[in-house]
């Protein structure tokens, strides 16, 4: 993908996400939990990949196989390279997770109406879990700060599930473990004609920078440099 | 810094890197090497990122000190992460570099004059030699393709050795270096305005995409994630 393109929620301000309260969920509540993904996510993950290559109408620039998010996605420890947040929901609670390193994130979203997934087999994560979204991530650098931050390639979440606030819990994940690591940016794309997503974006705290234009060298182009 | 910012070369075509002719030089030979930086490389790495951020009229923006970038830009091996090649120059041939595992690229350019560089106590780099530029990069991962990339960061020649083909070296390096890896792109960024940069892009082979913005979350507005 040429960078982030997260899906703009047109709503002007996210649903926020809510804690749960003391008295048990009101109406629909959907919970969602934000993990690092692992090799056994590939098959999911690619389908998300493939489902943003539409949405920005580009699925004929896709070529990315499995086999390839396999073979070079998860070769380092988590934040210290690529690394991807799965965001999955389920109408019932999440068990508890194993006390690690790098627990996942709990939310608890109480909706007017229930979510009719219509690829809810389809991305099955466990029970009654369907994976949602995800996010995908790396260390960049700034000389300016002399510190690393993250660069935000992707952020995506299907169709169904937008509008809800799990782009900005995506977002704010990565903002979190950013701050966490002490590094001094996030940075990611989008697309100067996505307004939605501009002012989503804006809302969150983000400048958009007018001026600079992405350079890429590829294909062809590319391999000349290889002799 | 936001992003490279290459100072551009006004000519329409670098002199390009010629190889010594047997014969012996011809003109004002001039030797240039390109080597992965190391910790010791500090100094005058910091300068020429200093003068980098004078050069993009933002250098109330650095706040990098050479302790900043000695705690976090050596901590992996060279391409895992952020990776520096430095550019050194000297009007006698450099002595022929140990074997290793990624052995200095070294050219020669025969220029009509010497070149009179005003800054060669303060960028010294033992014999002859002086540090005349640098480009930092480091693995960006491309989801439409499945395989990593470079992103460059930064790349600067100091003045007196601009348009003579040494940001086409630097440029070119990074590139060779990800062909060998098999890697799938290498991108940066380039000023709007900054005209004589994008033709010189746009003639090594770069496509600039005109419709992508980056969106930056920095100083208080990360911080403010951190809760």
């Amino acid at each position: 993908m040429a960078a982030a393109a997260p899906p703009p929620p047109p709503t002007p301000t996210p649903t926020p996400p809510t804690t749960l309260p003391e008295t048990g969920p009101v109406g629909n509540p959907i919970f969602a939990r934000i993990r690092i993904a692992n090799p056994s996510d590939v098959r999911p993950l690619h389908k998300l990949m493939y489902q943003l290559a539409v949405f920005e109408r580009l699925p004929h620039l896709f070529s990315a196989t499995e086999s390839s998010l396999s073979s070079n996605l998860f070769n380092t420890p988590p934040f210290q390279s690529f690394t991807v947040f799965l965001l999955e929901v389920s109408p019932t609670p999440f068990p508890d997770a194993p006390v690690g390193a790098h627990p996942p994130i709990t939310h608890v979203i109480n909706l007017d109406l229930p979510i009719a997934d219509p690829e809810s087999q389809e991305f099955g994560s466990g029970g009654d879990a369907v994976v949602a979204g995800f996010v995908l991530f790396f260390p960049n650098y700034s000389t300016f700060l002399g510190k690393p931050g993250f660069y935000i390639e992707d952020l995506y979440v299907r169709d169904c599930y937008r509008r809800k606030g799990f782009g900005k819990m995506l977002l704010s994940a990565v903002a979190a473990q950013a701050v966490k690591m002490g590094y001094g940016r996030v940075e990611w794309c989008v697309l100067d004609w996505n307004v939605n997503a501009i002012k989503f974006y804006e809302e969150m705290g983000a400048q958009v920078l007018q001026e600079w234009r992405i350079c890429r060298l590829t294909g062809d182009a590319l391999q000349a440099y290889g002799n």
